[in-house]
Protein backbone atom coordinates (compact mmCIF):
# COMPACT_ATOMS: atom_id res chain seq x y z
CA UNK A 1 0.00 0.00 0.00
CA UNK A 2 1.37 3.12 -0.84
CA UNK A 3 2.23 6.01 2.19
CA UNK A 4 -0.38 8.38 0.72
CA UNK A 5 -2.85 5.80 0.86
CA UNK A 6 -2.28 4.85 3.67
CA UNK A 7 -2.02 7.95 5.63
CA UNK A 8 -5.27 8.70 4.21
CA UNK A 9 -6.96 5.55 5.46
CA UNK A 10 -5.19 6.31 8.80
CA UNK A 11 -6.20 10.31 8.73
CA UNK A 12 -9.70 9.74 7.61
CA UNK A 13 -11.18 6.58 7.93
CA UNK A 14 -12.86 4.90 11.30
CA UNK A 15 -11.94 1.21 9.82
CA UNK A 16 -8.12 2.14 9.19
CA UNK A 17 -7.29 0.60 12.64
CA UNK A 18 -8.21 -3.22 11.10
CA UNK A 19 -5.38 -2.37 8.53
CA UNK A 20 -1.84 -3.75 9.52
CA UNK A 21 0.81 -1.49 8.70
CA UNK A 22 1.74 -1.37 5.22
CA UNK A 23 4.49 -4.20 5.02
CA UNK A 24 6.31 -3.98 1.65
CA UNK A 25 5.76 -7.61 0.67
CA UNK A 26 7.88 -9.55 -2.07
CA UNK A 27 6.99 -8.40 -4.90
CA UNK A 28 4.68 -10.94 -7.38
CA UNK A 29 6.76 -9.48 -10.47
CA UNK A 30 8.16 -13.26 -11.21
CA UNK A 31 5.17 -14.56 -11.55
CA UNK A 32 4.13 -11.59 -14.04
CA UNK A 33 4.26 -12.86 -17.89
CA UNK A 34 5.01 -9.76 -20.08
CA UNK A 35 3.75 -8.48 -23.15
CA UNK A 36 5.34 -10.99 -25.92
CA UNK A 37 7.42 -13.45 -23.28
CA UNK A 38 6.67 -16.68 -24.93
CA UNK A 39 5.42 -18.90 -21.91
CA UNK A 40 6.27 -22.68 -21.56
CA UNK A 41 4.78 -24.35 -18.41
CA UNK A 42 7.23 -27.48 -18.33
CA UNK A 43 9.73 -24.91 -17.04
CA UNK A 44 7.84 -23.69 -14.50
CA UNK A 45 7.78 -25.13 -11.24
CA UNK A 46 3.99 -25.60 -9.73
CA UNK A 47 5.34 -26.23 -6.19
CA UNK A 48 7.66 -23.62 -5.41
CA UNK A 49 7.69 -21.13 -2.69
CA UNK A 50 10.44 -18.86 -3.89
CA UNK A 51 8.53 -15.40 -2.42
CA UNK A 52 8.23 -16.93 1.06
CA UNK A 53 10.69 -19.94 1.37
CA UNK A 54 10.60 -19.44 5.15
CA UNK A 55 7.37 -20.00 5.37
CA UNK A 56 4.88 -23.08 5.79
CA UNK A 57 1.45 -23.81 5.96
CA UNK A 58 1.39 -23.50 9.42
CA UNK A 59 2.14 -19.79 9.39
CA UNK A 60 0.86 -19.10 6.25
CA UNK A 61 -3.13 -18.32 7.70
CA UNK A 62 -1.84 -15.50 10.21
CA UNK A 63 0.08 -13.73 7.20
CA UNK A 64 -3.36 -14.69 4.96
CA UNK A 65 -5.59 -12.86 7.73
CA UNK A 66 -3.28 -9.46 7.37
CA UNK A 67 -3.78 -9.49 3.92
CA UNK A 68 -7.34 -9.98 4.04
CA UNK A 69 -7.36 -7.45 5.99
CA UNK A 70 -5.48 -4.91 3.57
CA UNK A 71 -7.69 -6.21 0.51
CA UNK A 72 -10.82 -5.61 2.59
CA UNK A 73 -9.44 -1.66 2.63
CA UNK A 74 -8.88 -1.50 -0.23
CA UNK A 75 -12.03 -2.77 -1.63
CA UNK A 76 -14.03 -0.01 0.54
CA UNK A 77 -11.44 2.36 -1.20
CA UNK A 78 -12.31 1.15 -4.13
CA UNK A 79 -15.58 1.39 -3.23
CA UNK A 80 -15.80 4.44 -2.17
CA UNK A 81 -13.88 6.43 -5.10
CA UNK A 82 -15.94 5.00 -7.65
CA UNK A 83 -14.24 5.96 -11.17
CA UNK A 84 -12.71 2.19 -11.10
CA UNK A 85 -13.45 -0.91 -11.12
CA UNK A 86 -11.50 -4.36 -10.71
CA UNK A 87 -11.81 -7.11 -13.02
CA UNK A 88 -9.94 -10.62 -11.56
CA UNK A 89 -10.09 -13.85 -13.96
CA UNK A 90 -9.19 -17.07 -12.70
CA UNK A 91 -8.28 -19.98 -15.07
CA UNK A 92 -6.92 -23.35 -14.40
CA UNK A 93 -6.82 -26.94 -15.09
CA UNK A 94 -9.84 -29.14 -13.39
CA UNK A 95 -8.79 -29.17 -9.30
CA UNK A 96 -6.43 -26.35 -9.86
CA UNK A 97 -8.29 -24.44 -7.17
CA UNK A 98 -10.09 -21.70 -8.51
CA UNK A 99 -12.81 -22.27 -5.84
CA UNK A 100 -10.56 -22.38 -2.90
CA UNK A 101 -8.91 -19.44 -4.39
CA UNK A 102 -11.40 -17.15 -4.12
CA UNK A 103 -12.99 -18.59 -0.64
CA UNK A 104 -9.22 -18.11 0.64
CA UNK A 105 -8.58 -14.96 -1.08
CA UNK A 106 -12.00 -13.00 -0.38
CA UNK A 107 -13.09 -14.38 3.23
CA UNK A 108 -13.39 -11.35 5.14
CA UNK A 109 -14.10 -8.66 2.12
CA UNK A 110 -17.60 -7.11 1.71
CA UNK A 111 -19.64 -9.21 -0.70
CA UNK A 112 -21.54 -6.43 -1.15
CA UNK A 113 -18.38 -5.09 -3.42
CA UNK A 114 -17.27 -8.31 -4.43
CA UNK A 115 -19.59 -10.67 -7.27
CA UNK A 116 -18.03 -13.73 -8.65
CA UNK A 117 -19.28 -14.92 -11.77
CA UNK A 118 -18.67 -18.71 -13.10
CA UNK A 119 -18.76 -19.56 -16.70
CA UNK A 120 -20.00 -23.30 -17.44
CA UNK A 121 -20.83 -24.54 -20.74
CA UNK A 122 -23.00 -21.56 -22.29
CA UNK A 123 -26.74 -21.76 -21.94
CA UNK A 124 -29.29 -21.84 -25.15
CA UNK A 125 -29.21 -18.46 -24.83
CA UNK A 126 -25.86 -17.68 -24.68
CA UNK A 127 -24.94 -20.13 -26.98
CA UNK A 128 -26.99 -17.78 -29.72
CA UNK A 129 -24.50 -14.98 -29.20
CA UNK A 130 -20.45 -14.35 -29.52
CA UNK A 131 -18.60 -15.75 -26.80
CA UNK A 132 -17.90 -12.50 -25.42
CA UNK A 133 -21.65 -11.75 -25.06
CA UNK A 134 -22.23 -13.37 -21.31
CA UNK A 135 -18.65 -12.13 -20.54
CA UNK A 136 -19.34 -8.63 -20.96
CA UNK A 137 -22.65 -8.32 -19.23
CA UNK A 138 -20.83 -9.60 -16.29
CA UNK A 139 -17.84 -7.20 -16.29
CA UNK A 140 -17.79 -4.81 -12.80
CA UNK A 141 -19.56 -1.59 -12.48
CA UNK A 142 -17.20 1.51 -11.25
CA UNK A 143 -16.19 0.61 -7.61
CA UNK A 144 -16.77 -2.86 -7.78
CA UNK A 145 -14.84 -6.38 -8.14
CA UNK A 146 -15.74 -9.29 -10.55
CA UNK A 147 -13.68 -12.64 -10.27
CA UNK A 148 -14.18 -14.37 -12.99
CA UNK A 149 -14.28 -18.34 -12.33
CA UNK A 150 -13.61 -19.39 -15.42
CA UNK A 151 -13.98 -16.96 -18.47
CA UNK A 152 -13.69 -15.97 -22.30
CA UNK A 153 -10.40 -17.48 -21.98
CA UNK A 154 -12.07 -20.94 -22.14
CA UNK A 155 -13.35 -20.07 -25.65
CA UNK A 156 -9.79 -21.21 -26.88
CA UNK A 157 -9.05 -23.50 -24.37
CA UNK A 158 -11.61 -26.22 -24.02
CA UNK A 159 -12.91 -24.86 -27.54
CA UNK A 160 -9.38 -25.56 -28.93
CA UNK A 161 -8.72 -28.75 -27.02
CA UNK A 162 -12.04 -30.64 -28.48
CA UNK A 163 -11.90 -28.96 -31.77
CA UNK A 164 -15.63 -27.14 -31.29
CA UNK A 165 -15.19 -24.72 -34.13
CA UNK A 166 -12.01 -24.65 -37.04
CA UNK A 167 -8.62 -23.25 -36.04
CA UNK A 168 -9.48 -20.00 -37.71
CA UNK A 169 -12.00 -19.06 -35.62
CA UNK A 170 -10.57 -19.66 -32.45
CA UNK A 171 -7.30 -18.47 -33.56
CA UNK A 172 -8.71 -14.63 -34.53
CA UNK A 173 -10.25 -14.61 -30.76
CA UNK A 174 -6.64 -14.00 -29.27
CA UNK A 175 -6.84 -10.46 -31.16
CA UNK A 176 -10.85 -10.08 -30.18
CA UNK A 177 -9.77 -10.69 -26.42
CA UNK A 178 -7.07 -8.58 -26.28
CA UNK A 179 -8.88 -5.68 -28.49
CA UNK A 180 -11.86 -6.26 -25.61
CA UNK A 181 -9.61 -6.08 -23.05
CA UNK A 182 -7.94 -2.96 -23.91
CA UNK A 183 -11.21 -1.05 -24.23
CA UNK A 184 -12.44 -2.08 -20.70
CA UNK A 185 -8.90 -0.98 -19.67
CA UNK A 186 -9.26 2.59 -21.59
CA UNK A 187 -12.62 2.76 -19.87
CA UNK A 188 -11.94 2.35 -16.09
CA UNK A 189 -11.54 -1.87 -15.51
CA UNK A 190 -8.08 -2.61 -14.11
CA UNK A 191 -7.73 -6.43 -15.48
CA UNK A 192 -5.68 -9.00 -13.24
CA UNK A 193 -5.34 -12.87 -14.89
CA UNK A 194 -4.41 -15.46 -13.24
CA UNK A 195 -3.79 -18.73 -13.52
CA UNK A 196 -3.54 -21.46 -11.40
CA UNK A 197 -0.32 -23.17 -12.12
CA UNK A 198 -0.51 -27.33 -11.17
CA UNK A 199 2.10 -30.38 -12.15
CA UNK A 200 0.24 -33.13 -13.35
CA UNK A 201 1.29 -35.43 -10.11
CA UNK A 202 -1.10 -33.14 -8.09
CA UNK A 203 -3.89 -33.33 -10.21
CA UNK A 204 -3.62 -36.98 -9.76
CA UNK A 205 -3.46 -36.94 -6.01
CA UNK A 206 -6.77 -34.28 -6.37
CA UNK A 207 -8.51 -36.28 -8.19
CA UNK A 208 -7.81 -39.34 -6.08
CA UNK A 209 -8.74 -37.38 -2.92
CA UNK A 210 -12.72 -36.63 -4.18
CA UNK A 211 -12.63 -40.58 -5.72
CA UNK A 212 -11.90 -41.79 -2.12
CA UNK A 213 -13.53 -39.51 -0.05
CA UNK A 214 -17.82 -39.06 -0.04
CA UNK A 215 -17.42 -35.82 0.67
CA UNK A 216 -15.72 -34.93 -2.09
CA UNK A 217 -17.56 -37.07 -4.40
CA UNK A 218 -20.12 -34.02 -5.82
CA UNK A 219 -16.42 -32.29 -7.11
CA UNK A 220 -15.60 -35.25 -9.19
CA UNK A 221 -16.94 -35.91 -12.59
CA UNK A 222 -15.92 -38.75 -15.42
CA UNK A 223 -15.12 -35.66 -17.58
CA UNK A 224 -12.35 -34.59 -15.20
CA UNK A 225 -10.30 -37.59 -16.45
CA UNK A 226 -11.02 -36.87 -20.19
CA UNK A 227 -9.45 -33.53 -19.74
CA UNK A 228 -6.80 -35.21 -18.10
CA UNK A 229 -5.85 -37.76 -20.79
CA UNK A 230 -5.79 -34.26 -23.03
CA UNK A 231 -3.22 -32.70 -20.80
CA UNK A 232 -0.40 -31.75 -22.70
CA UNK A 233 -3.01 -30.21 -25.43
CA UNK A 234 -4.58 -28.19 -22.68
CA UNK A 235 -1.19 -27.29 -21.41
CA UNK A 236 -0.44 -25.64 -24.65
CA UNK A 237 -3.39 -24.28 -25.47
CA UNK A 238 -3.09 -22.86 -22.02
CA UNK A 239 0.96 -21.38 -23.09
CA UNK A 240 -0.74 -20.37 -26.70
CA UNK A 241 -3.64 -17.94 -24.89
CA UNK A 242 -1.49 -16.83 -21.97
CA UNK A 243 1.31 -15.48 -24.46
CA UNK A 244 -0.68 -14.00 -27.03
CA UNK A 245 -3.05 -11.97 -24.22
CA UNK A 246 -0.76 -11.57 -21.89
CA UNK A 247 -0.37 -7.10 -22.01
CA UNK A 248 0.72 -4.68 -20.04
CA UNK A 249 -2.81 -3.17 -19.39
CA UNK A 250 -4.39 -6.89 -18.97
CA UNK A 251 -1.34 -9.00 -17.41
CA UNK A 252 -1.64 -12.97 -16.71
CA UNK A 253 0.36 -13.87 -13.62
CA UNK A 254 1.26 -17.82 -13.49
CA UNK A 255 1.25 -18.99 -9.86
CA UNK A 256 2.45 -21.88 -8.70
CA UNK A 257 -0.55 -23.79 -7.29
CA UNK A 258 0.82 -27.21 -6.00
CA UNK A 259 0.94 -25.35 -2.32
CA UNK A 260 -2.66 -23.76 -2.14
CA UNK A 261 -1.34 -21.91 1.15
CA UNK A 262 0.97 -20.23 -1.32
CA UNK A 263 -1.17 -19.90 -3.97
CA UNK A 264 -3.37 -17.76 -1.82
CA UNK A 265 -0.80 -15.19 -0.18
CA UNK A 266 0.74 -14.71 -3.65
CA UNK A 267 -2.95 -13.93 -5.39
CA UNK A 268 -3.39 -12.07 -2.37
CA UNK A 269 -0.61 -10.06 -2.49
CA UNK A 270 -1.30 -9.69 -6.73
CA UNK A 271 -4.73 -8.01 -5.64
CA UNK A 272 -3.21 -5.67 -3.38
CA UNK A 273 -0.49 -4.70 -5.34
CA UNK A 274 -2.75 -3.54 -8.18
CA UNK A 275 -5.25 -1.91 -6.15
CA UNK A 276 -2.50 -0.08 -4.26
CA UNK A 277 -1.25 0.98 -7.87
CA UNK A 278 -4.54 2.27 -8.73
CA UNK A 279 -4.46 5.29 -6.75
CA UNK A 280 -7.58 5.05 -5.34
CA UNK A 281 -8.79 8.21 -3.01
CA UNK A 282 -11.48 8.70 -0.81
CA UNK A 283 -13.59 11.71 -2.07
CA UNK A 284 -12.88 14.75 -1.07
CA UNK A 285 -15.14 16.14 1.43
CA UNK A 286 -17.37 19.09 -0.06
CA UNK A 287 -17.73 21.06 3.15
CA UNK A 288 -15.67 21.35 6.03
CA UNK A 289 -16.17 18.50 8.54
CA UNK A 290 -15.88 20.78 11.93
CA UNK A 291 -18.79 23.38 10.27
CA UNK A 292 -21.26 20.97 10.76
CA UNK A 293 -23.25 20.58 14.26
CA UNK A 294 -25.59 17.69 14.70
CA UNK A 295 -28.34 18.69 17.27
CA UNK B 1 -32.40 -11.48 -54.84
CA UNK B 2 -30.34 -14.08 -55.50
CA UNK B 3 -31.86 -16.89 -57.81
CA UNK B 4 -30.90 -19.91 -55.81
CA UNK B 5 -32.57 -18.16 -52.88
CA UNK B 6 -35.39 -17.35 -55.24
CA UNK B 7 -35.29 -20.72 -56.54
CA UNK B 8 -35.12 -22.53 -52.80
CA UNK B 9 -38.17 -20.02 -51.60
CA UNK B 10 -40.31 -20.87 -54.28
CA UNK B 11 -39.57 -24.98 -54.12
CA UNK B 12 -39.70 -25.55 -50.86
CA UNK B 13 -42.20 -22.77 -48.65
CA UNK B 14 -45.25 -22.33 -48.32
CA UNK B 15 -44.64 -18.65 -48.16
CA UNK B 16 -43.07 -18.21 -51.12
CA UNK B 17 -45.79 -17.48 -52.74
CA UNK B 18 -46.23 -13.72 -51.27
CA UNK B 19 -42.90 -13.07 -52.51
CA UNK B 20 -42.71 -11.00 -55.42
CA UNK B 21 -40.51 -11.77 -58.72
CA UNK B 22 -37.12 -10.72 -57.76
CA UNK B 23 -36.47 -7.71 -59.40
CA UNK B 24 -32.81 -6.36 -59.94
CA UNK B 25 -33.19 -3.06 -58.33
CA UNK B 26 -30.85 -0.34 -58.25
CA UNK B 27 -27.27 -0.98 -56.72
CA UNK B 28 -26.93 0.97 -53.37
CA UNK B 29 -23.36 0.89 -53.35
CA UNK B 30 -23.85 4.65 -53.95
CA UNK B 31 -24.28 5.58 -50.80
CA UNK B 32 -22.02 2.76 -49.47
CA UNK B 33 -18.92 4.53 -47.55
CA UNK B 34 -15.88 2.57 -48.66
CA UNK B 35 -12.76 1.73 -46.18
CA UNK B 36 -10.50 4.91 -46.11
CA UNK B 37 -12.86 7.28 -47.90
CA UNK B 38 -12.88 10.54 -46.09
CA UNK B 39 -16.52 11.75 -46.17
CA UNK B 40 -17.61 15.19 -46.48
CA UNK B 41 -21.42 15.55 -45.77
CA UNK B 42 -21.18 18.93 -47.69
CA UNK B 43 -20.98 17.19 -50.89
CA UNK B 44 -23.86 15.19 -50.81
CA UNK B 45 -27.07 15.98 -51.38
CA UNK B 46 -29.52 15.38 -49.00
CA UNK B 47 -32.64 15.60 -51.65
CA UNK B 48 -31.44 13.97 -54.17
CA UNK B 49 -33.75 10.66 -55.83
CA UNK B 50 -30.92 9.53 -57.88
CA UNK B 51 -31.40 5.28 -57.84
CA UNK B 52 -35.52 6.20 -58.61
CA UNK B 53 -35.31 9.79 -60.71
CA UNK B 54 -38.49 8.76 -62.55
CA UNK B 55 -40.32 7.62 -59.15
CA UNK B 56 -42.17 10.10 -56.54
CA UNK B 57 -43.74 10.22 -53.83
CA UNK B 58 -46.96 8.78 -54.83
CA UNK B 59 -46.02 5.69 -57.22
CA UNK B 60 -43.49 4.58 -54.23
CA UNK B 61 -45.65 2.66 -51.58
CA UNK B 62 -46.32 0.36 -54.33
CA UNK B 63 -42.72 -0.11 -54.62
CA UNK B 64 -41.95 0.03 -50.80
CA UNK B 65 -45.24 -2.58 -50.35
CA UNK B 66 -43.00 -4.77 -52.24
CA UNK B 67 -39.55 -4.41 -50.83
CA UNK B 68 -41.53 -4.97 -47.58
CA UNK B 69 -42.44 -8.22 -48.85
CA UNK B 70 -39.18 -9.35 -50.11
CA UNK B 71 -37.64 -8.16 -46.27
CA UNK B 72 -40.02 -10.27 -44.65
CA UNK B 73 -39.19 -13.38 -46.88
CA UNK B 74 -35.63 -13.08 -46.04
CA UNK B 75 -36.13 -12.33 -42.03
CA UNK B 76 -37.78 -15.63 -42.36
CA UNK B 77 -35.30 -17.35 -44.18
CA UNK B 78 -32.39 -15.34 -41.99
CA UNK B 79 -34.56 -17.16 -38.93
CA UNK B 80 -34.56 -20.44 -40.46
CA UNK B 81 -31.40 -20.51 -41.33
CA UNK B 82 -30.43 -19.48 -37.73
CA UNK B 83 -26.46 -19.69 -38.19
CA UNK B 84 -25.94 -15.74 -38.52
CA UNK B 85 -27.49 -12.71 -37.43
CA UNK B 86 -28.14 -8.79 -38.46
CA UNK B 87 -27.31 -5.66 -36.56
CA UNK B 88 -28.96 -2.81 -38.50
CA UNK B 89 -27.39 0.47 -36.88
CA UNK B 90 -29.42 3.58 -37.42
CA UNK B 91 -28.46 7.47 -36.83
CA UNK B 92 -29.33 10.56 -37.71
CA UNK B 93 -29.65 14.36 -36.70
CA UNK B 94 -32.78 15.16 -34.63
CA UNK B 95 -35.70 15.01 -37.02
CA UNK B 96 -33.80 13.02 -39.36
CA UNK B 97 -36.42 10.29 -39.25
CA UNK B 98 -35.21 6.99 -37.69
CA UNK B 99 -38.51 6.26 -36.17
CA UNK B 100 -40.05 6.60 -39.60
CA UNK B 101 -37.73 4.46 -40.93
CA UNK B 102 -38.23 1.92 -38.58
CA UNK B 103 -41.84 2.09 -39.28
CA UNK B 104 -41.77 1.90 -43.19
CA UNK B 105 -39.27 -0.59 -43.61
CA UNK B 106 -40.35 -3.29 -41.01
CA UNK B 107 -43.77 -3.15 -41.36
CA UNK B 108 -45.06 -6.60 -42.12
CA UNK B 109 -41.77 -8.40 -41.04
CA UNK B 110 -42.83 -11.06 -38.52
CA UNK B 111 -41.81 -8.88 -35.14
CA UNK B 112 -40.97 -11.96 -33.30
CA UNK B 113 -37.59 -12.01 -35.41
CA UNK B 114 -36.98 -8.03 -35.56
CA UNK B 115 -36.06 -6.60 -32.07
CA UNK B 116 -35.69 -2.37 -31.88
CA UNK B 117 -33.34 -0.72 -29.33
CA UNK B 118 -33.48 2.23 -28.40
CA UNK B 119 -30.22 4.04 -26.54
CA UNK B 120 -31.22 7.67 -24.80
CA UNK B 121 -29.14 8.65 -22.51
CA UNK B 122 -27.67 6.33 -19.93
CA UNK B 123 -29.48 5.29 -16.72
CA UNK B 124 -27.82 5.06 -13.66
CA UNK B 125 -26.66 1.60 -14.23
CA UNK B 126 -25.18 1.97 -17.54
CA UNK B 127 -22.59 4.98 -16.88
CA UNK B 128 -21.39 2.79 -14.24
CA UNK B 129 -20.06 0.74 -17.13
CA UNK B 130 -18.00 1.03 -20.37
CA UNK B 131 -20.35 2.84 -23.38
CA UNK B 132 -20.57 -0.87 -24.95
CA UNK B 133 -21.72 -2.65 -22.38
CA UNK B 134 -25.68 -1.85 -22.72
CA UNK B 135 -25.18 -1.98 -26.84
CA UNK B 136 -23.05 -5.47 -26.75
CA UNK B 137 -25.86 -6.73 -24.41
CA UNK B 138 -28.87 -6.01 -26.92
CA UNK B 139 -27.12 -7.21 -29.92
CA UNK B 140 -29.17 -10.23 -31.73
CA UNK B 141 -28.71 -13.58 -31.81
CA UNK B 142 -28.24 -15.91 -34.19
CA UNK B 143 -31.91 -15.66 -36.91
CA UNK B 144 -33.16 -12.29 -35.34
CA UNK B 145 -32.37 -9.06 -36.47
CA UNK B 146 -32.07 -6.14 -34.43
CA UNK B 147 -32.23 -2.35 -35.58
CA UNK B 148 -30.17 0.22 -33.42
CA UNK B 149 -32.38 3.79 -32.86
CA UNK B 150 -29.28 5.44 -31.65
CA UNK B 151 -26.16 3.59 -30.89
CA UNK B 152 -22.64 3.30 -29.42
CA UNK B 153 -21.94 5.96 -31.63
CA UNK B 154 -23.27 8.82 -29.86
CA UNK B 155 -20.43 8.14 -27.87
CA UNK B 156 -18.20 9.39 -30.31
CA UNK B 157 -21.16 12.17 -31.64
CA UNK B 158 -22.97 13.58 -28.83
CA UNK B 159 -20.67 12.98 -26.37
CA UNK B 160 -17.58 14.48 -28.65
CA UNK B 161 -19.95 17.84 -29.41
CA UNK B 162 -20.69 18.28 -25.82
CA UNK B 163 -17.25 17.62 -24.51
CA UNK B 164 -18.47 15.26 -21.99
CA UNK B 165 -15.49 13.37 -21.85
CA UNK B 166 -12.07 14.14 -22.51
CA UNK B 167 -10.46 14.03 -26.76
CA UNK B 168 -8.33 11.38 -25.70
CA UNK B 169 -11.23 9.56 -24.69
CA UNK B 170 -13.47 9.63 -27.48
CA UNK B 171 -10.85 9.67 -29.81
CA UNK B 172 -10.04 6.07 -28.60
CA UNK B 173 -13.40 4.63 -28.74
CA UNK B 174 -13.12 4.64 -33.14
CA UNK B 175 -10.58 1.55 -32.45
CA UNK B 176 -12.74 -0.05 -29.46
CA UNK B 177 -16.02 0.38 -32.00
CA UNK B 178 -13.95 -1.34 -35.13
CA UNK B 179 -12.82 -3.87 -32.96
CA UNK B 180 -16.13 -4.71 -31.28
CA UNK B 181 -17.81 -4.47 -34.58
CA UNK B 182 -15.46 -6.96 -36.33
CA UNK B 183 -15.43 -8.99 -33.42
CA UNK B 184 -19.39 -9.50 -33.63
CA UNK B 185 -18.53 -9.85 -37.52
CA UNK B 186 -16.27 -12.76 -37.10
CA UNK B 187 -18.42 -14.22 -34.95
CA UNK B 188 -22.16 -14.60 -37.45
CA UNK B 189 -23.49 -10.94 -36.61
CA UNK B 190 -23.47 -8.72 -40.06
CA UNK B 191 -24.08 -5.16 -39.82
CA UNK B 192 -25.45 -2.41 -41.58
CA UNK B 193 -24.40 1.15 -40.23
CA UNK B 194 -27.26 3.53 -41.67
CA UNK B 195 -26.70 7.81 -41.56
CA UNK B 196 -30.09 9.78 -42.74
CA UNK B 197 -28.46 12.40 -43.77
CA UNK B 198 -30.91 15.59 -44.13
CA UNK B 199 -29.94 19.07 -45.21
CA UNK B 200 -30.22 21.70 -42.56
CA UNK B 201 -33.26 23.95 -43.93
CA UNK B 202 -35.17 20.29 -43.78
CA UNK B 203 -34.62 20.32 -40.32
CA UNK B 204 -35.52 23.52 -39.80
CA UNK B 205 -39.13 22.54 -41.92
CA UNK B 206 -39.77 19.27 -39.84
CA UNK B 207 -38.98 21.18 -36.30
CA UNK B 208 -41.30 24.28 -37.29
CA UNK B 209 -44.20 21.51 -38.01
CA UNK B 210 -42.85 20.06 -34.38
CA UNK B 211 -43.89 23.46 -32.99
CA UNK B 212 -47.28 23.87 -34.98
CA UNK B 213 -48.92 21.13 -35.01
CA UNK B 214 -50.10 20.31 -31.31
CA UNK B 215 -50.09 16.64 -32.57
CA UNK B 216 -46.16 16.68 -33.18
CA UNK B 217 -45.83 18.82 -29.82
CA UNK B 218 -44.32 15.33 -28.20
CA UNK B 219 -41.76 14.96 -30.45
CA UNK B 220 -40.28 18.74 -29.77
CA UNK B 221 -37.49 18.94 -26.75
CA UNK B 222 -35.95 22.37 -26.21
CA UNK B 223 -32.47 20.48 -26.79
CA UNK B 224 -33.05 20.02 -30.35
CA UNK B 225 -32.78 23.67 -30.83
CA UNK B 226 -29.80 23.53 -28.86
CA UNK B 227 -28.23 20.43 -31.21
CA UNK B 228 -29.24 22.49 -33.99
CA UNK B 229 -26.84 25.69 -33.12
CA UNK B 230 -24.27 23.33 -33.22
CA UNK B 231 -25.10 21.50 -36.77
CA UNK B 232 -21.46 21.85 -38.10
CA UNK B 233 -19.59 20.20 -35.27
CA UNK B 234 -22.21 17.57 -35.59
CA UNK B 235 -21.99 17.09 -38.74
CA UNK B 236 -17.67 17.46 -38.62
CA UNK B 237 -18.26 14.39 -36.05
CA UNK B 238 -20.47 12.20 -38.10
CA UNK B 239 -17.70 12.82 -40.81
CA UNK B 240 -15.03 11.54 -38.51
CA UNK B 241 -16.99 8.91 -37.11
CA UNK B 242 -18.49 7.23 -40.09
CA UNK B 243 -14.73 7.72 -42.00
CA UNK B 244 -12.78 6.15 -39.12
CA UNK B 245 -15.35 2.80 -38.76
CA UNK B 246 -16.48 2.30 -42.01
CA UNK B 247 -15.00 -0.76 -42.22
CA UNK B 248 -15.43 -3.67 -45.60
CA UNK B 249 -17.48 -6.00 -43.14
CA UNK B 250 -19.12 -3.29 -41.55
CA UNK B 251 -19.80 -0.40 -43.61
CA UNK B 252 -21.64 2.95 -43.31
CA UNK B 253 -24.63 4.05 -45.78
CA UNK B 254 -25.06 8.11 -45.81
CA UNK B 255 -28.89 7.83 -47.33
CA UNK B 256 -29.94 10.86 -48.79
CA UNK B 257 -33.37 11.60 -46.27
CA UNK B 258 -34.57 15.00 -47.44
CA UNK B 259 -37.44 13.01 -49.02
CA UNK B 260 -38.96 10.54 -46.49
CA UNK B 261 -40.21 7.81 -49.22
CA UNK B 262 -36.94 7.72 -50.77
CA UNK B 263 -35.22 7.40 -47.49
CA UNK B 264 -37.62 4.12 -47.07
CA UNK B 265 -36.98 2.64 -50.58
CA UNK B 266 -33.21 3.10 -50.54
CA UNK B 267 -32.59 1.61 -46.78
CA UNK B 268 -35.52 -1.73 -47.72
CA UNK B 269 -33.14 -1.90 -50.48
CA UNK B 270 -29.77 -1.93 -48.68
CA UNK B 271 -31.22 -4.57 -46.18
CA UNK B 272 -32.72 -7.05 -49.17
CA UNK B 273 -29.33 -7.18 -50.34
CA UNK B 274 -27.73 -7.69 -47.67
CA UNK B 275 -29.88 -10.33 -46.85
CA UNK B 276 -29.54 -12.35 -50.08
CA UNK B 277 -25.33 -11.48 -50.28
CA UNK B 278 -25.39 -13.79 -46.89
CA UNK B 279 -26.82 -16.53 -48.98
CA UNK B 280 -28.56 -17.73 -46.09
CA UNK B 281 -30.49 -20.99 -46.53
CA UNK B 282 -33.44 -23.43 -45.38
CA UNK B 283 -31.92 -25.81 -43.01
CA UNK B 284 -31.84 -29.37 -45.10
CA UNK B 285 -34.65 -31.80 -44.06
CA UNK B 286 -32.98 -34.88 -42.21
CA UNK B 287 -35.71 -37.25 -44.35
CA UNK B 288 -37.29 -37.78 -46.97
CA UNK B 289 -41.00 -35.88 -46.68
CA UNK B 290 -42.77 -38.39 -48.85
CA UNK B 291 -41.77 -41.39 -46.60
CA UNK B 292 -44.00 -39.45 -44.06
CA UNK B 293 -47.44 -40.27 -43.66
CA UNK B 294 -49.55 -38.71 -40.87
CA UNK B 295 -52.61 -40.48 -40.08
Amino acid sequence: MSLIIEARLHAWHPWSHYCEPSEEGPHMDRYRIESGYQLRLADRDAGEKAAHPDLNKKHAGAVLARLNAQLAELQKLLWSDGSRALLLVLQAMDTGGKDGTIRGVFTGVNPQGVTVHGFGVPGPHEIEHDYLWRVHDKTPARGRIAVFNRSHYEDVLIVRVNELVPREVWHRRYEHIRNFEQMLTDEGTVLVKIMLHISKDEQKLRLQARVDNPAKHFKFSMGDLEARSKWDQYQRAYEDAITETSTEDAPWYVVPSDRKWYRNLVISRILIDTLTAMNLSYPTPELDPTSIVIE
